[in-house]
């Protein structure tokens, strides 16, 4: 089969790579309805994470059942299947408390942008819709599966409350998606942080009141005008940079809380800092299995299209390009067709 | 009038200081009833953070009104009345979001331990109880204007729910007080980090079920053997150092919350730790004022007896002796009676 493959930074080739198959009794292989691009991929991409040997991309997948191991019997071959980047057995003592995402036997995806791909721990990770979907849905799924998962976790772990305010910070597909939760959640006036044009008109569409284009202490002066004085109720941190962090938790008012969601590039908080702004803070990889079979009926009523992120389609084998073009900042988010 | 004054580190002087009297028409004076030595005072004591000129200390009182400012209404001279180490007006958008130790007219008391003291923002700051309270609860009230609403804080801001797991980190007065506040919250399992043999037995008489001696991540590896390997549903920090905030940060399970409540000195939080830990933290000035009815009301009616953390009664004017006996830790918290 063929999948994209990371070789050097800058460098990521669709080319043959070894047939997805069960290794384990609990493993399931899915064929890929559609695939994409992550912005955490760009990390690696951009030399900002090592790469020190070539390897499979991807952690985003919704797809067809193939196959499945001896242990798992809750699905069967021609389901359609949406899962998170995180598997999870969703039995531990971890996932019990709602966070599948440190499972104890978790395995984070990484072989996703791939005709085929196996799925870890496929009992506890995969939920099947009912019957097929239509296929404008798929996109709105595969955001799910991460993206939209991830914009979700944002609110709840900033304690997104009706009627409150919430800032996003990052103009990302993620922080587009938590713009949608913060709606969702209740929230009545919501800022996204952006400076790209079509990103704020998608902000606007999902659900956001105000727009801040100023960055670092001049994007909190502003967000401190919006919220007199005060600063906002929560505080979504969809970036993962020392300056988004700072930027997050001097934007929220005392006793507000920051859900940082951005996988943390060097970022130290300061103690006492944290301590006089009466912040909380609570971050992580999205525990996406628990709010699957919400966010999947979400998707399928029409009440959500977080799918819209996707700016760009192409077909899997140009995925390099889906790589360039958001790299590039030519695309919010690369969709990929087998 | 005379009051304790600190000119160097292990020098706290009992000596005449200006008269406590109305600057402003929010002030009140209160003719001191109790007071006391906080753990906190130790920092400067010990030198561990600079004295840079002579001032007074003390920030924990009840007493009776003497005088009241012009603005300052709900209150008349004779009356009994409990505070908070932070003063607040009580109407401010942060005071309405309940947290008071961030008022925007916020000053921190610091002259209690004196026979006359000060109080700013009176109106928003004390709480009259009915009638002056018999003599016996006097150091359950004082506790409350600091150690025991910090500790409800810490129990709190670690989201301790009913049936939960909690670790109490630091045996100090607010960790004691701590327990009180997690068994109040209906936390089933308190467990409670410490080495000093009284504290272990005061802690038990809280509510503590089980005491962890070790120190550091053997102490980490203790919690989680305790619980079942994976953490505690809540973990209170009760102490401000690096190290104790590690243990509680390592304590606490995935999806678990950190309360810190010690004023961080030279603690920095790892982003990325805290992200793949799933943590949620929150500390801060705890919001005592928030609480004072209602913990007033259960120490009025018996239900808690925090001044018990008081194992040292002294003269006022033998403050120095207090000092000097938590500082070599003969006392948990030395009372002060004019």
């Amino acid at each position: 089969m063929r999948g994209a493959v990371i070789h050097a930074p800058g460098d990521v080739r669709f080319e043959t790579v070894d047939d997805a198959k069960i290794l384990k009794p609990t493993d399931a292989v899915i064929r890929t309805a559609v695939t994409c691009v992550c912005g955490s991929d760009l990390w690696p991409y951009r030399g900002a994470e090592p790469t020190e040997q070539a390897h499979p991309m991807g952690h985003e997948y919704v797809g067809f059942v193939e196959e499945v191991g001896a242990e798992v019997t809750a699905f069967e071959p021609g389901q359609f299947v949406v899962g998170s980047f995180a598997t999870s057995d969703n039995t531990c003592a971890n996932c019990r408390n709602g966070f599948q995402s440190s499972c104890l036997n978790r395995e984070f995806m990484s072989t996703c942008q791939a005709e085929y791909v196996r799925i870890p721990n496929a009992q506890g990770t995969l939920v099947a819709t009912d019957g097929t979907p239509d296929e404008k849905f798929w996109p709105g799924l595969l955001a799910v599966s991460d993206v939209m998962g991830t914009g979700w976790w944002a609110a709840e772990a900033a304690e997104v409350r009706p009627g409150s305010t919430a800032v996003v910070v990052g103009d990302g597909a993620v922080g587009l998606c938590a713009v949608i939760a913060a709606k969702e959640m209740g929230a009545e006036r919501i800022i996204v942080m952006s400076r790209h044009e079509p990103r704020q008109k998608l902000a606007r569409e999902f659900g956001a009141t105000d727009i801040v284009t100023e960055r670092g202490e001049e994007g909190v002066a502003r967000i401190k005008e919006l919220t007199n004085g005060i600063g906002a109720d929560s505080v979504l941190e969809c970036v993962g940079t020392a300056q988004a962090m700072r930027q997050a938790l001097h934007s929220a008012r005392p006793g507000g809380g920051v859900g940082f969601v951005g996988v943390p590039h060097e970022v130290a908080v300061d103690g006492r800092e944290l301590f006089f702004s009466h912040v909380g803070l609570r971050g992580g990889p999205a525990p996406v299995r628990r709010y699957l079979p919400d966010l999947i009926d979400r998707v399928l009523t029409g009440r959500i299209d977080p799918g819209k992120v996707f700016d760009l389609t192409l077909p899997l084998d140009q995925v390099a390009e889906g790589y360039r073009a958001m790299d590039e900042r030519r695309a919010i988010k690369a969709l990929l067709k087998p």
